[in-house]
């Protein structure tokens, strides 16, 4: 496989040049644009790239658990195989450093190799028999079994800040191709040619396993129209979206407005509140100022589980955290973002904040042109009541906002205000029941605002495991009942089918008696291998 | 508990009055309205059931499985204790007769139990841990565990045609208590003096099991408004509707407009396609033609599973079917319909359907008003593929068109064309090759449209189990990742919440360690009661 960057799409298997305008890559580090020149694909090429994906749909789903494990690991293998070539213009188009990235690929084959995992153990579809009952009175029961089936292709929005982990070949393709469902992938238009490699390794392990060319497609371009077509298209199913809150909703009402509505996957906007119980406050404030300041600064902050908003109860020991955690921030130097744009944001929200009434700033650190310079604010509760809308927007970036509380009321109040969050974060004495009982006070509420809530950790770092949660309430993301990460994610794209008499000829494999794979199913609703 | 039925409403767990306009509910079999008044909640009333909703959520979802399982059982009870007061005000609210309507209460109240079953199993929460590795490079792994809660209040609107079934203590309802969210009714204006009584079943059952008064309300009312502000209040976090395709799309509007956007799950229009395979047609062709017709005039046609569509191959077998099918139907007297409205739209979609180019009228009965007669037409597929959009609306009442189909090539087409379907029916013969192999070509494509496939029986009937699917894609459903009958549907009402290293002391009591009630569990993914 050739790892030299083209500049083009990959539709019906083959790499084609779009026949929209052109445009690059830009390398934020350096502040250049990157050769080669792009060109984003037309409307019939979105509406090909659908067609053929809507066509592959039944092919892909007809294949066994263990032939779409299988290609699950080609594509890791294949990603592999890319080299350093990757990890370089990955470096290049990011910003992000060689270790990061190095370990964002080791996660990204990571994930596919987990959901291979769950597609060999089986029991992902759910499978449940109620047997026929036909002696029953007043009736006769039928047979009736139930399996989960992918929704259909799937449209995925890779997402600027992990170029591999959630992007061409990231957990929503991962979940969704796991799910049986075609993938058609927008290349993120900050990534282009970490997309285009990531996506011929796709191709690879597609054509290494002899599965359709529709199955997988990567679209070029710029802008909101490719997205909106893409959306718009009667063959997608369902929608996976990681970025900004506006293009969430674009993409929710395009959605909403097709004459047959599907479901949005959208993660658009955290804040991550990290609450600090006074016990915890008072033994441990400057290991939590420095395990604080290390999380918002981590990879210049361009996390969406950033914590973002710091709560606790104002007072000596909430002075000298500040305190603690401002000059640790002030250590940090500024670094390179993402892009001009997501710079450029990061210091408007920051001057926004800055500028808000009630506000302190604690540390506001200095940046060039697209970089990002560590920020930490102040203010209490009842400010932060008064304006928790413009206090708790989003900035893209290490700014973080800390929230000195009267009292717990007060803090329980501040909570109750915020919009649905990624995480919420305890850091509490588990010896001490003052603080247990403000976080059993805390939980309830917690778990109607968040889908992660950590104890005495910080919610930057993002398990891939089967019990991860990275989801929640809106507008944290738009459909607060499912994941992005983990194993968990591939109920994002599925929906079940009931088969009522069907002669076992006909009845799917895991459906059939005797369960030949040992497969976990559930027989009138008790866990069985039988 | 009195069976007097007093025109109220219940907030609070208080009978209260509307404050909004008088209406009355209609028999009409007698075609004259019923006493009491009824009065229609006004917005105060409204927002305040879903502000005490909301304010129960937290003390529903506290209560353990068992509690919440003896709960629904005591409504069962409860509901039974209405005795024949709760039957007779069903039957001159519905014009349903006696033993349909005792059918009905034994099905509700089964519902009610089987969910209090899944409660007792406990593997409804999904309960997943990933112990911490502290020793694994480069990153320790921290300990992760998930289980699903309660989205929140659901706002539930009955259906018409199941005044017990899909009503006030129906599987909506039933669902979401079982998954711990309050409830707030919407009464069917249609029926509701039979609301009002279940309703004070469930209100006798919360105080029996001294629940807080929130976690249920039922709302009289009449028209849109009272809805459309249910569903835009705050508090509420779902939505269950059943009824027809304007209402629903009515309510997606308000959901997708809210400054939070919440699921609906609205059931909406559905005309269950018959495939008549052709040996099947040829051996059995007058046995199907006679359960076809009682299946598609049991109880007058008002069944959201009503077969109104029956493909096959043009041919003699076919006509034999129809003359047959005819004939069964014509000795099929009209009968009384659930409400004016609902005669008089099935009359119009009859004669809407009857007017149409190239479809032929087998069979038309007279009906008086408010009675629908049984109605059956024939076109070709050809002309049906011509103007499918006309061919395929769902008319609510006993009346099917036959669609011959010129070969299996055309009845393909013809399938593909349709919108999603609750169901989809395959006569054949289990024994013939040929009626196999057209079923293998077609499933795929059933699959993609309908939430549930049968085999040799009718569509009408819907088994109240765990791999019942009662959904399907739009328009058959809002969403169609889910079921509104049997146990699977309380997934409709959850969502996942991740714990990340947290104290013993603060963990959920379905993942703690040890398992102490032995549910089943996911560790590192793989099933257990450990």
């Amino acid at each position: 496989m050739s790892t030299a960057i083209q500049g083009l799409s990959l539709i019906n298997g083959e790499a084609v040049r779009g026949q929209g305008p052109a445009f690059r890559a830009f390398d934020p580090g350096r502040g250049e644009a990157l050769a080669p020149e792009f060109h984003a694909v037309s409307p019939a090429q979105v509406a090909q790239a659908c067609e053929l994906a809507g066509q592959a749909f039944d092919a892909l789903r007809a294949t066994s658990d263990h032939e779409r494990a299988d290609f699950l690991e080609q594509i890791a293998a294949q990603i592999l195989l890319l080299g350093d070539a990757l990890i370089e213009r990955a470096m290049a188009e990011t910003g992000l450093p060689r270790a990061r990235l190095e370990g964002e690929r080791g996660r990204t084959m990571g994930q596919l190799k987990l959901f291979a995992e769950l597609l060999r153990e089986g029991s992902w579809q759910d499978a449940r028999l109620d047997e026929a009952l036909p002696q029953r009175q007043p009736l006769p029961r039928p047979d009736l079994r139930l399996r989960l089936i992918g929704v259909g292709p799937v449209a995925v929005f890779g997402a600027s800040n992990f170029p591999l982990a959630f992007s061409v070949a990231g957990g929503d393709s991962a979940a969704a191709l796991a799910a049986g469902c075609p993938v058609v992938v927008k290349a993120h238009s900050a990534h282009p040619g970490t997309s285009e490699l990531v996506g011929r390794a796709v191709v690879a392990a597609l054509r290494h396993c002899g599965l359709p060319a529709g199955v997988f497609a990567l679209l070029a371009g710029s802008g909101h129209g490719i997205g909106e077509a893409l959306v718009g298209h009667p063959a997608i199913q369902a929608v996976g979206f990681t970025g900004s809150r506006g293009g969430g909703m674009a993409l929710m009402a395009v959605a909403a407005a097709r004459p047959q509505p599907i479901p949005v996957y959208a993660e658009m906007s955290s804040i991550n509140p990290v609450i600090l119980l006074p016990a915890a406050l008072s033994q441990r404030g400057a290991e939590i100022a420095s395990g604080f300041a290390a999380s918002l600064t981590l990879g210049v902050g361009q996390f969406c589980t950033n914590p973002g908003l710091v709560l606790g109860l104002a007072g000596a020991d909430l002075d000298r955290f500040a305190a603690a955690a401002a000059e640790a921030l002030r250590s940090v130097p500024a670094a390179t973002m993402l892009s001009p744009g997501i710079a450029a944001a990061c210091q408007r929200g920051t001057e926004h904040l800055a500028a808000q009434p009630g506000v302190q700033t604690l540390v506001r650190g200095e940046a060039q042109a697209c970089q990002g310079a560590a920020a930490l604010f102040k203010t209490d509760g009842a400010a932060f009541l008064a304006a928790h809308t413009a206090l708790s927007a989003e900035i893209f970036g290490p700014a973080s906002l800390l929230v000195a509380c009267a009292d717990a009321d007060e803090l329980a109040a501040v909570l109750a205000c915020l919009e649905g969050q990624l995480t919420a974060t305890l850091q509490l004495q588990d010896d001490r029941e003052s603080d247990l009982a403000l976080a059993r006070r805390l939980l309830p509420l917690l778990e109607r605002k968040v889908g992660r809530i950590l104890a005495n950790g910080f919610p930057t770092g993002v398990e891939v495991s089967h019990a991860m949660v990275h989801g929640g309430p809106f507008p944290a993301t738009s459909d607060g009942r499912s994941s992005s990460v983990g194993t968990a994610a591939i109920q994002r794209f599925l929906r079940p089918v009931c088969y009522q008499n069907l002669p076992r000829a006909l009845l799917p494999a895991v459906l059939r008696d005797p369960n030949e794979r040992g497969v976990w199913r559930r027989r009138d609703g008790l866990l069985t291998r039988n």
